[in-house]
């Protein structure tokens, strides 16, 4: 039976160890909040201190939010690198700058492990189905010792590599597009609102229209419905733009429009919108014109 | 046999008197360029002034570039207006700002016409096929007197209303997140460039993923194989945007990432590019990244 240690057990990493353990893998969560390790007990997964779990395990599944945590995670104090046993391999979900990516399997080899660049897509609906997007790269031997797991999570595992880096530069590319796409969701419904046109026939006219977008078809009821539940929150953006904004100006890459949709989600994060549902971007806009949205008084 | 005249021959407007002729109505075509019209001749329309082909039409269908032009097919010297029999109807197809339809209309209708505010999308092929989307807004007896030219040139009608106006803010709407998907799927190609990504690759798993759109899938593969044969070009998007954006600033309404991508595109007909398929706001990105595209030298 594969050992798997999944560390952060937020709306996607949670999903995704109870797609390992129906997949019967013997599964330890590690996180922060000890009320979700103990769910996932409850739920026929393992307990143990982060170094405890990882020397148990052939796969770490480290879910966290950014490259920050992903570095002490596995190479912080008590991290996950020191206590895997060689021939262990780690899977790095979390969106991070492509050069992040590939030190990290670098230090990961060098202590004799594999490493897997792999991001993930999909929400925490498909997390929980195992039924995820995963753009990974990473040697073919960290594919390999990886399966077992990306089986259990994952409906499409995209390829793109023998080298770390380009698993992270992929997603980077679909949150370029994912957030300008929400953003101009916003700025469209606002327009319309202007305009004085329905805005349940706006989504319906628009999804069978050449403006249409897989984030307008997903988020635009959201705003219709005035349902700003979190399924993906505002914070997200700041940090994935801002990722995107900030390996682009390395490269000498202007993206006037990144930045304009990421001043938008600023915005939003500092009106103390960051942790609703990400369609609240839209009342940035409304409140600027001083116009309302269904469900605003 | 109804009696129509379509003025404007372009790529959507001869496509659309094709569609006419198919469905068994008298064509009469008008245009600037006489060998367009000719051509129509030669393909069993009919030639005359615009005044004397509007004095024996039940429809007139205006497929021309803007509101200027509108203005003058309509109510310039010898115009389609005066000389249209009371009780026809004027299909107005063209961009423009909501308050021009409703001026339109209003005009038309003080001189015993009925006027359809009707923008179309879809591109030249489906224009051809009679396969148009057409998001039209007027009076009920505009849309009854319009209903044979309607039904021979569109697969949908999306109705949006009793008034003028209403049309022409649903095409601004979906112009709006059109150009901008344009302009994002352009930088996030170029983002992909200067990350190593194979642009196929890009295409192949951006279409399945969040990061989609309408735009992205259509024209990403423009970029990819090299091919700026213009199907939509760069110039309709300063003008388009720049209505957007027009309708905007007078409604209060801050539209940032519009801007944005508004920029690129009068950068790439700057560039020289205006004449070229829209796709080709991409390489306003890779001339300042000093980065190479498909096809490029």
């Amino acid at each position: 039976m594969v050992v798997v240690t999944v560390v952060g057990l937020g709306s996607m990493g949670y999903g995704m160890a109870q797609a390992l353990l129906r997949a019967g893998a013997d599964v330890y969560g590690c996180d922060v909040d000890a009320g979700r390790v103990e769910r996932l007990v409850r739920e026929g997964g393992k307990q143990a201190p982060l170094a405890e779990a990882a020397g148990k395990s052939d796969i770490l599944v480290s879910v966290v939010l950014n490259a920050g945590q992903t570095e002490t995670v596995l190479f912080g104090q008590d991290g996950a690198a020191d206590a895997l046993r060689k021939g262990a391999v780690i899977v790095s979900c979390a969106t991070v700058p492509p050069d992040f990516a590939r030190d990290m399997a670098a230090r990961a080899e060098a202590q004799g492990l594999h490493c897997l660049d792999a991001p993930i897509s999909g929400g925490s609906v498909k997390a929980a189905e195992g039924q995820l997007s995963i753009m990974a790269s990473g040697t073919p031997s960290a594919f390999e010792a990886a399966s077992p797991a990306l089986d259990a999570m994952a409906a499409t595992v995209h390829r793109l590599g023998d080298e770390a880096g380009m698993g992270s530069a992929m997603k980077s590319v679909n949150q370029l597009l994912a957030g300008v796409h929400i953003a101009a969701m916003g700025e469209a419904l606002s327009f319309a609102v202007t305009q004085g046109l329905d805005l349940r026939r706006v989504v319906d006219v628009i999804s069978v229209s050449a403006g249409t977008s897989w984030m307008f078809e997903n988020r635009a009821p959201h705003v219709v419905d005035a349902d700003y539940t979190p399924r993906s929150a505002v914070n997200i953006w700041p940090k994935d733009l801002g990722i995107v904004a900030q390996i682009a100006e390395r490269a000498g890459l202007p993206v006037p429009v990144t930045r304009a949709a990421l001043g938008q989600f600023r915005a939003a994060a500092e009106a103390g919108d960051g942790d609703t549902d990400d369609a609240a971007v839209t009342r940035v806009y409304t409140r600027a014109a001083g116009i309302k949205l269904p469900g605003d008084a």
